[in-house]
Parts: structure tokens; C-alpha cells; sequence
């Protein structure tokens, strides 16, 4: 395998073939539309290569032969990362990560196993200088734009200095990614006020008071979706919760209307019409359009998809992975984070 | 002031009528719709007898004289629950509470500050023997009925033993109110695993493993809208912002659907036409209908309602508080709780 040298305008994108539900066809025809929408990007297979080649020619894709690396093992869903990790060194998500580390490619795209995929990145990648817990965060849409929530379930039982590490993640990410200028940042929270809130939040709260970012205090559940705040941030635990609860509204809500429709034919007429109006306005909700969240606070770019993704998916995946390679979002946050080295809480 | 011994027929119901944003107008003309729909109910307000007299004469109202308590002092929402106990000793609140401590009541219903609320509900009617904390409950409307969910904000940084406590009371809550006959019981946590979750889920599942309650282990963000669990626990910091971000959902549709109305005249046509059946789907979350909730674990009925409580609000409230003392729910929580008090978590 020969995989060219990267230079700063041009990011090699390893792609975990195997990871997903359905995987590898999602995966390789994704990153196949990737190559064909940007013939800049250096996308890398990483899976079975004769699994690859059988999609690519049922598929009638094309895609640089160069660019498959050959891993005979696939970590399934419901493997323990811990474990898998150690006793599957020829999956694709180890080998994947292993071109991370050793710069021969300088992000890494898997849809798979999401605790191996985090461990991976993680422990073989590494952290970033400074990084205590790497980070996953939900791009929420609300009332003014973007909520950006850390952590969702990279980490749990977190300390002070976590969420504050957090907080200067999100806001490089929200503000490079997001265009957003100045991003404000708030503790998740039950009320308001400095004095309100669990061990964890009051003790955070100090912390990002004495930082130099746009920390505007505690805010609460309502506010990630009608608040005027660009990053929250919250313990993993908390943030998993959340995240997964706001994703089955749209169930609860077509629960609902099928309720009323029930009711009365007027109401049913008027939902049938509806259908396509709503499933617009909702489309905001749809992870599909966003494409994966990176795993931030790891010495590369690392992003984890959803294991029902599409190949548009995967290819918002993989643009997404340039995009924050391109912006070097890696330096800044290992730059800003040193600036917090002596916290230690 | 004669009130009337209590029965086992009649729930002597103390009603804090300077309590609400609307107070004391929705709250006296809530308990004389109360009084008036249900006339066997024996309603005291508790407040400024001039001020409830006032509204009484304003609305062309009747009420028994004999049931009016005078309370000089007003706890105000933004006061702080701990001091104003203390300073505020001739408030309604704690003039209301003293009334059920001192067994010339059985039931006290406020849509005042919350956090004195609580506060006077624990200190002053005091705890159920064998519980550590009481809880605050939410009812949630789900696919498949309702999800109560405890705790929601009443208590914070819990201790596995108390897991297992809100357990027991929202499955007595599940099964007396909500006429559910064997109410599962679900751990909210980031994982349906026993392994997955943070440390207090992870000693609370060994606790509620070994109760002989209807345990079904771990439940995820998403099973309190969609999956098939009737009590869900969690630590009331988590509850506390499921609640509140739940709260928002609607506002945050109102929004998309704007957004796609501005969009096209169809659209906006559509929308149009469809705001009834969408205001009649989404009243399920509406918790007027509910009207207030309960805060289990206090020797007495304690209701607390929201503080924008419309008088239809209010008169649930005391239909609510009705309800629990006939149901007998103090006395059954005790009995149950006692068989855990070996527990020490």
C-alpha cells in the first residue's frame, strides 16, 4: 500500500469500511460519492478488501485500488470495546487508527462499534497535550441556531476540570466549525444562579469563571433548544440522556398525531396533509444532515457515526473530517488547553 | 378558626393562597371550583384573609368563613427557601405546613416557591419514617401511556439507596394513581446493560436487583417517550433537566413550523389549517391537565404546583391531593420502605 504524503491543504481520510449496520456497502458507496463530489479528498478504505472490491463491481463504483488497506477482522456492535480492542489487532478499527498514529493519515471516519471506535482513538491515536477526556458533542438545532452540548457520552462521572476542558473544546469547535464569533458557554444545570446545582456544576462553575471564555453561568434544560447559549456543557452521562431522549420526540410526536387522527376524520385528513410540512420542519432533527460528531480532545481527527448510517452519512462524515482538519482545530485546541494547564481539580 | 376533625372519608386540604404568579386570585377561585365540583371536599386557604376575602367579594364567590386561615406574611418566588423559613415564620407557607404537622390537616397544595415548598414540606410535616429523601415525580405522556419519573428536582447528588427509595414510592404512585397493577421499574442510564452506567446507577442496579419490585433493569435517554417502562429513577439533577428540556419541546416545533411557513405559502396554508389538531395532539404535555405534583416521602399529602397555575391548575391540584390521602399512599409507603431499611447505600 502506498499512500501519498500529506501536505496542509490535503487530508488522508481513513475510512472503516466495516462499521455499520450496513456496512461495508453504506460505507463504500459514501465514500465513493465523497471522492466524486470532492476529487480532492484522499479517502482510505480500511475492511476486507475482498468485500470492497465486491461492492465497488456490484456497485460499478470506482475507487483508487491504492487506497484500500486490507484488515481481516471486524469489531460487531455488540463486542466489548476493551476486549476487542486487544483480541481483534486486525480489525479495521484498530488498523484504521494505527494509520492515525503513525501520520499516515491524519483523520479517521468509522460508523462502527462506537465504544471501540472511542477507544481506539483514544487510547491508540492518543489524547492531545493537556486533554484529560476526550469529548463527543451533539449539534442541537434550537430556536437561534446551533446548540453545541459536550460531553454526550464520551466520558462519565466526570470532575471540574473535565467540564472546563469541555468548554474549550466546544467553543473552538463552535466557533471554527460553527462561524460562530464569540460562542457563549454554559453549565447544564437546575437553576441559574452561581448557588445552584450538583458537587460537580458548583465546583465547574468556579473554574469557568476564572477562564478568559464567554462563560454566561448555569443554564437549564430549556435552554439547549430556546436559550440564547451556543455551547453547554455537562457531564457524559447527563448529555447521553438528553441527547437520546431528544431523539425520540419526533416518535412520541407521530404517536400523538396518530391519536387525534383516530379521533376524528377531520383530524386525519388535516394530519395527511401535513405529512410532508412537518417532516420539513423536522428535518433539522435528522442526524443525517449533520453526518457524525467528532470525537474532540484526540491528537487526530476522529469522527463516529451512527451504525444505521446512509452513505450520505458517511460522505458528510468524511467532509466533515476534512473541514476540521483543514481548519487545524487539533492545534488550537492543544494551544488554548495549555493555557489551563495548572487547573487541577 | 374551627376546622372540623378529619375522617377517613375527608381530606382535610390546606390550599397556600398567596402561592403563584397569579396568586391569590387563581388560587381562591380554584378552590371554590374545587369546593363547588366536589362539595364533600373540606378546602382552608391559608393567606392574607383580607387580600382572599377581597377576591372572594370581586368574583362573586362563596366560601366557609370558618375555612379561611390568615397568614400575614407572603414567601415570595425569588426568596430563598432556607431563609425565608426562617424569617417568614407567619408565612402561608409555613402556616400551612404547621397546620398538616400539627394533624389539623392531611393535604397542603401550593403553586408558591418551590424550593420552600419543599423545604417546608421535609422540615415541617417531616419525613416518612425509613425515607432519606423524598422525591418529585413527573408524569410523563408516552407511547405507550404515562412514564413517571422520579426524581425530577427534588433532591440532587443521590446516594444509590435513594434510587431504590424513589423506586418504591413511584411504584406505589404508579400502581394507586395511575392504575397500573405490577408498574416496571426502569434505572435511567446510558446503557441497557448492567455494566453500563456511572457509579450511582451502577450500585443502585444491585440494590434494585435485589428488591422484589418489577426490576427491569437499565433504560435508556429515548424508553421515557418511547419504550415500555411505567417508573423511571434517576438522580434529580438528570430529571430535573429531562424535565425542563421536555418542557421546551413544543416551543421548539412552534419554531420549525414558522420556519417552514416563512418558507412557502403552502406551507404556511397548511400549518394554518392544522393548529387545532396540533394544539388538541400536543395537550398531552400540557400539565394544567395534570395539575401539580406530589412530593412523596413527606408524612403528609404535599402538593406542588407550578407557579404560572391557572385556577383549573389549582383545583387539580386539590383533586390530586384528594386522591392520595383516600388512596391511602403515606401509610403505604411506609409499610413498604420498611421492609428496605436495612439497606445502607
Amino acid at each position: 500500500m502506498v499512500i501519498s504524503e500529506s501536505n496542509s491543504k490535503r487530508c488522508r481520510i481513513v475510512v472503516d469500511a466495516m462499521g455499520g449496520d450496513y456496512a461495508p456497502r453504506n460505507i463504500v458507496i459514501g465514500a465513493c460519492d465523497a471522492v466524486k463530489e470532492k476529487p480532492d479528498l484522499q479517502v482510505i478504505l480500511v475492511g476486507r478488501k475482498s468485500d470492497i472490491l465486491k461492492i465497488l463491481s456490484e456497485e460499478k463504483l470506482h475507487f483508487n485500488n491504492n487506497n484500500i488497506v486490507d484488515a481481516s477482522e471486524v469489531i460487531e456492535m455488540g463486542d466489548s470495546p476493551t476486549v476487542s480492542l486487544k483480541t481483534k489487532k486486525n480489525s479495521s478499527i484498530v488498523v484504521g487508527a494505527e494509520l492515525v498514529r503513525a501520520k499516515q493519515a491524519e483523520a479517521f471516519v468509522s460508523a462502527g462499534n462506537t465504544g471501540a471506535m472511542m477507544s481506539a482513538s483514544t487510547l491508540i491515536i492518543g489524547r492531545i497535550p493537556g486533554v484529560g477526556r476526550p469529548t463527543i458533542g451533539a449539534e442541537i438545532p434550537n430556536i437561534h441556531g446551533i446548540c453545541y452540548l459536550y460531553d454526550v457520552g464520551a466520558g462519565k462521572d466526570a470532575k471540574p476540570v473535565h467540564l472546563l476542558e469541555y468548554a474549550v473544546m466546544g467553543t473552538i469547535y463552535a466557533k471554527e466549525i460553527g462561524g460562530i464569533e464569540n460562542p457563549s458557554v454554559g453549565i447544564l444545570s437546575m437553576g441559574e444562579e452561581e448557588s445552584k446545582g450538583n458537587e460537580l456544576t458548583l465546583a465547574a462553575y468556579k473554574l469557568l469563571k476564572q477562564s478568559n471564555m464567554n462563560f454566561i453561568g448555569n443554564v437549564e434544560g430549556r435552554d439547549i433548544l430556546t436559550g440564547d447559549v451556543d455551547v453547554v456543557v455537562c457531564d457524559g452521562f447527563v448529555g447521553n440522556i438528553i441527547l437520546k431522549f431528544g431523539e425520540s420526540v419526533p416518535k412520541l410526536l407521530k404517536h400523538l398525531l396518530q391519536k387525534t387522527a383516530e379521533k376524528s376524520f377531520i383530524d386525519k385528513l388535516k394530519i395527511g396533509l401535513l405529512k410532508g410540512t412537518l417532516k420539513k420542519s423536522l428535518k433539522a432533527l435528522d442526524y443525517q444532515e449533520h453526518g457524525g460528531v467528532p470525537l474532540l480532545g484526540v491528537n487526530g481527527v476522529s469522527i463516529i457515526g451512527h451504525g444505521s448510517s446512509t452513505p450520505k452519512a458517511i460522505k458528510n462524515m468524511i467532509f466533515k473530517a476534512n473541514e476540521i482538519y483543514n481548519k487545524g482545530l487539533i492545534q488550537k485546541i492543544e494551544k488554548t488547553i495549555s493555557q489551563y494547564s495548572n487547573v487541577n481539580n
